[in-house]
């Protein structure tokens, strides 16, 4: 067992994280069976990201509940830093928040967080234009709804997001943020300013439209710190607090520490991979759970708890749930092979990023156009 | 003799401002006879702030007047807190850069710093908007050329402004604006991010017109620790450091310690005020140099050094240097008593306003369409 204390947040992802911890240090909610009867309501099915545990913690979901069967709809709001290739991480969140917009009907305003990615990142302005144009295709080939889903990008929608964003930024000290973040007087400060800019989406729609419209955000659990700050503040500037629902990380290819990032191969699946690069990185990189030889795997089984293939099929690409516990039971038994396990995940995430992958190859301006606000 | 340490930064001017300390305090150099000369060259005439050393101090004016001389104009720069009603002390900048364009047939840009005052002072957003629109006409009062001036206001053109502060921000620490300013861990996020958005003006037009532009900012000399910084950040950027001319503070009525304000009615004269308002603050609150009895006047004479309404003649008001220097030595002698003094500097004072609030009166909405970029 690792005793490395986890570090969570925006910028800093490290160690072991134990999301029961998570719960208490952050002061989640759990989603428990109560709360996923009370969406399977509205939604007649569960998304196997619920009732897997990998959406796992929220933030005043069950107001979100009571508003939207009160005929108070919420809109959604999630993002995109767009600094690198997309990853499977980044799909995880959006197939989901797509499940949610079309099980729901609702908005969703989608933020493209160059500012931020330039600012943090040693990467030059026009090399973060460029990812953001590659990204917002990513974000279309989801499957989106164009008439329902909104993208704001940081300097590109300025005129809109500045002048929200100083509103909340007079409520937000530097002590505030070297707390939340960890940074220190060595920060840019334009990265001490940015978690105003991230909080903007959350009430932009209340503010254009001129009602307060309840909000979502589906993310990863590492921004919780950036909400954390937006939740304090909004309520002094007239808004609603944000909801959340908040996803724990697909592993790394690599295993179970740490959350999956694009900028180092070894680490991460593409969304751009094509079946032998996805293929060449489960075969090469991919941590297995299985045993070192093939006689030992079929006396001792194999470990699903910490086999990368098998966590990949959990989180993002065996949507059967019988299949998946099938897959489960005959690992840890040894009848199911390292390889077997992986070839089977190798197809089905290459099945996957196919029909992905047909759908960005698609997206011309005019539809992107369609998304800008 | 005070002796109190006079404080000079955008936030805080107080005691007994001493500029030739700040000249080398901030590494500033002065206004001599040489550069006069090379001035005069051009504009056949000086300015009397020029010639009174009300505009003292400069950086990189010789190169300023080397690259207009190779035929590469450069552009004025210069801005207004919209947080109030304007004052004397901000009309004595702008009628000199007035000058500054006339003379040069330079392009003007300015900055209404609306998000700075939001986020320093206690005042409402809706409040500084309203006060932004009231400024700009104060500014387009003065008769600025509309061909060639173009106003930024920072929230409304942040999609131009934003985009190119954040690569000013990267390049600037919280250490570095903490002890420019003076700020610490309880400055709010903005306030720290601002100096960024200060610095955009002095380099935007060159982006827009995508060659190297020299920039010249006319300003009070309070203003100095942004422009040290903006001077320090845009070389790294690919784009010239901007020169200044700098100015020093129009006395507040009550005599030569600080600078005027809006915000107390005892401190300053108001572009919008009436001659009768003016007669009361001249005669009511006006620091006099001149002796407590009138026997003693005429014996000892007065101090025009100290003396307030003989220093508004000396900065703003009486452009005749010999009449001047005639009320000077009259008022030194005792001959010119204090009242006749005080008289004759409002009646300077309400023609000049009058002028202006005459201009103001006549601004329509087209009028200030035309100065918007």
């Amino acid at each position: 067992m690792i005793n490395k204390k986890a570090v969570v947040n925006p910028y800093d992802v490290e160690g072991e994280v134990n999301y029961d911890k998570l719960i208490k240090e952050f002061g989640l909610s759990q989603i428990d069976d109560n709360i996923l009867k009370r969406i399977e309501k509205h939604t007649k099915e569960l998304h196997p990201m619920l009732t897997r545990g990998i959406f796992f913690a929220h933030r005043d979901l069950k107001w979100i509940l009571d508003e939207y069967e009160k005929g108070n709809k919420f809109f959604l709001y999630t993002g995109c830093g767009p600094s690198g290739p997309i990853h499977l991480g980044h799909l995880q969140t959006w197939y989901f928040t797509k499940w949610l917009q079309d099980k729901f009907g609702v908005e969703l305003y989608f933020q493209f967080t160059d500012d931020e990615k330039f600012l943090y990142k040693n990467l030059s302005y026009e090399k973060i234009q460029e990812w953001t144009q590659d990204n917002l295709k990513e974000v279309i080939a989801v499957g989106f709804d164009p008439k329902k889903t909104h993208f704001l990008i940081d300097t590109k929608h300025a005129n809109l997001m500045y002048p929200e964003a100083i509103k909340v930024a007079k409520k937000i000290t530097f002590s505030m943020v070297k707390s939340a973040f960890g940074f220190n007087e060595s920060n840019n400060v334009g990265s001490i300013f940015y978690t105003a800019m991230q909080a903007v989406p959350a009430f932009l729609p209340s503010v254009m439209k001129k009602k307060k419209i309840p909000c979502l955000i589906p993310h990863a659990v590492d921004q919780d710190p950036h909400f954390r700050l937006t939740r304090d503040i909004l309520p002094k500037l007239g808004h609603y607090k944000p909801a959340s629902i908040q996803c724990s990380f697909l592993p790394p290819l690599t295993g179970a520490v740490g959350k999956m990032s694009s900028s180092e191969a070894t680490k991460g699946i593409l969304s751009t991979d094509s079946p032998a690069e996805i293929k060449k990185k489960i075969n090469k990189y991919a941590f297995s759970g299985g045993q070192p030889t093939l006689e030992e795997h079929k006396k001792l089984g194999g470990n699903p708890d910490i086999d990368v293939p098998f966590q990949y099929l959990k989180y993002l690409f065996e949507e059967d749930d019988k299949k998946l516990k099938q897959i489960e039971k005959d690992y840890k038994s040894g009848k199911l092979l390292t390889g077997e396990l992986k070839k089977y995940t190798i197809e089905k995430i290459s099945s996957f990023l196919k029909e992905h992958q047909k759908r960005r190859a698609k997206i011309t301006q005019k539809d992107i156009d369609k998304f800008l606000v």
